[in-house]
């Protein structure tokens, strides 16, 4: 099987498909998208991703851009690894659990280090970053109490790609000034994902 | 089969979920939330989705939320009627196309409807609102330009769930201030979407 390749910032969402990728034990090259000299706007890299954003995974077919849409591609190409639900509905619920942190928790929490994307005058920009720990806290409240069940991981009992892109975003936590052990089963789930192989390798 | 229920406001995104059971001729019972009333707000509907938004889908196996899992779910389930490529490659294209609008576009246009969800402050409220034509202005221009090829759907050949979900998003521009006859590409593809049985019934 041809190799992919991975363009990833440390710290980014796109961690949560490099977890992905060590935990498939797939054949990847990972080529590092350097944001303090804005590598991400070059015209290289908008050649590869038109957005200018992390992360992008180049395949034998073509590039593939947003983390949605790399988990599940990763958890369907590399099936042995059982990284996925596979009756339609259980996947459903992780395809449900990825749009959630997509379009709003990483919205949330985005709203502190690129509140210019949305209003160009500082001052509203001060406003929406005073937001965030509240917004955030809001959405993690919801995750606590609406998905996390009695664990082990987001999905119950089948780990999945599911459970690194909510550590992913967990890790964003502190910056965004919300203490995570208010949430015990996210948590516990951040402390067990940081013991396992693949995500230390991720993290590496 | 057991017939499916979704909870639907007319003009929302929960209308691409609408067109996708419509295009599916599925059995589906259709419950309307008032926004005018705040209903997404009431006890009961946060019984259904306590994220207090449309749309939800209500299955025999539970209750699912958030668009790009919906329109999936939906072409997965009825995969007779052909909403979504077979091929991984082709599906998770499709799926990198709802991120983005979920992700990016639909956020960009709820900056002028809900600001209130990212800043306190009515002037940064206002500032937000400033900003959106040109938000959904580069967003359309990135779908016009590395989207939309020679159609005539989104994916090309094959009509997909993508379309109404790009037809109803869409569907803001007006509203948000931005001519959609600035996109050639997006606007002859709202047109021939406005043709299609399904999506008049979806529309009624
Ligand atoms: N919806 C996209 C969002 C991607 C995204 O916003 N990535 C951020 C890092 S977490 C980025 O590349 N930011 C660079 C920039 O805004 O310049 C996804 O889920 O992959
Ligand atoms: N990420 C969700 C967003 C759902 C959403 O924001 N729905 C809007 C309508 S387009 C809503 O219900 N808004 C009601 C409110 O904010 O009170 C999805 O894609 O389904």
């Amino acid at each position: 099987m041809t190799s992919l390749t991975l363009y990833f910032t440390p710290g980014t969402c796109a961690q949560a498909v490099r977890i992905a990728l060590e935990e498939a034990q797939a054949p990847y090259t990972l080529v590092r998208v350097d944001f303090a000299s804005q590598q991400q706007r070059s015209p290289e890299y908008l050649a590869v991703n038109p957005k200018g954003r992390v992360p992008a995974l180049v395949t034998e077919h073509g590039t593939l851009t947003e983390t949605p849409a790399l988990l599940a591609y990763v958890a369907q190409r590399f099936a042995d690894a059982r990284l996925a639900p596979a009756d339609p509905f259980g996947f459903a619920r992780m395809q449900e659990f990825h749009s959630y942190l997509a379009s709003t928790v990483h919205i949330a929490h985005a709203h502190r280090p690129r509140a210019s994307r949305w209003a160009d005058e500082p001052e509203a920009q001060a406003a929406m970053q005073r937001k965030v720990p509240a917004n955030m806290t809001e959405c993690f409240t919801l995750i606590e109490r609406h998905y996390l069940g009695d664990g082990p991981w987001v999905l119950g009992e089948q780990y999945s790609v599911a459970d690194g892109y909510l550590f992913t975003v967990a890790s964003w936590l502190k910056s965004d000034g919300v203490d995570i052990a208010q949430f015990p089963k996210v948590h516990a789930h951040s402390q067990r994902m940081a013991q396992r192989p693949a995500v230390q390798r991720a993290l590496a």
